[in-house]
């Protein structure tokens, strides 16, 4: 960092641990905790104890803020998706390797997925993470089309409304599930494939 | 209605429609829209066409409205659980009637049931709606308890995460579920059942 002297005190811009990831990480808690429409530039350089322009180094604005963190779940989604597709076997088994794919995305990515989410399509950035949220919910609509059609998949079921009922239970994680407490996230893969798939009934 | 002249209009205040019932529609409407914190009264009256004074002669304050809407929502899942109680049987039938009657309530009161999903917990009324959210939880997980003790659920899942993954389902119907869509209630009820109780798999 320079040592010039300025307006802004310089060394709060290179201090140790506000990298883009780290502004990126305070940017998403405090669009979760207060919403994004409420949360100003502003109130994140407050929160992260540096300037609005020392933010401005990173990003370019609070949109380019809130793509990063709608890809970075939409791109584990979608590599889960890719990961299912390249599976030989049935639809029903790339299904539920997608099923239990996402529960570890969702866990790793918690927070990007809870603002995921949430988001309604207000701006573009917005209205281009709900357009690849669709595409997502159309990939697996299609697995459970095929899976139905291999026989695999209860046939009374719609593959739009089952696909939206099996990632309603999914994505319900955001609501509750809190990473280090206690529950380790293979186990919780295998138990939201296993009660979506076999059912809660014995 | 007074005919008395006064500073604002008023003609508007008695304007058929603009009940209580209309105003907290029009809330709850732009509450979801827009988020609970950022909407004024003032943006309100606006989308009513009334003024300000003309709200506050139904309603006391905004909280007020959240607190009317968000027991709206409750108290339907409330009587579920109670007539769900009141039922003889097996905990797994009353547990199967209770998502079903849930599933009647999303869909009869779904702008309330989505405002109340949204709520964090920031003020009284938000704090209250959601220890009434977690009383119901506490209700599922007793009755899934049951279940699992009389073997008719499977025994490897915690009630707590069971209910919380049956009821991520049911809930998931704020999302997607448009009331007039040609769904039927009773036979998505049926539905959401028989996928969380049986299992997608055939």
């Amino acid at each position: 960092m320079s040592s010039s002297v300025s307006a802004r005190p310089p060394a709060k811009r290179g201090r140790p641990g506000h990298d883009l990831e780290s502004v990126l990480a305070a940017a998403v808690r405090l669009f979760n905790e207060r919403g994004y429409e409420a949360t100003g530039m502003e109130a994140l350089a407050r929160s992260l104890g540096i300037t609005k322009s020392a933010i401005y180094h990173h990003v370019a604005s609070k949109e380019e803020l809130l793509r990063m963190a709608t890809d970075r779940a939409l791109d584990g989604l979608f590599e889960a998706a890719e990961q299912a597709r390249a599976r030989d076997g049935r639809a029903i088994e790339r299904l539920e390797f997608l099923t239990e794919r996402s529960v570890h995305v969702l866990a790793e990515r918690l927070p990007f997925v809870t603002l995921l989410l949430r988001v309604r399509g207000n701006t573009d950035v917005e209205r281009r993470a709900v357009e690849r949220r669709r595409a997502f919910d159309h990939l697996v609509a299609e697995l459970m089309e095929r899976a139905v059609a291999e026989g695999d998949l209860r046939p009374d079921i719609d593959p739009a409304v089952g696909a939206r009922l099996l990632f309603g239970m999914v994505n319900s994680l955001t609501e509750w599930y809190r990473p280090g407490g206690g529950m380790d996230v293979g186990d919780l893969a295998a138990l939201v494939r296993t009660t979506a798939f076999e059912g809660l009934r014995v």
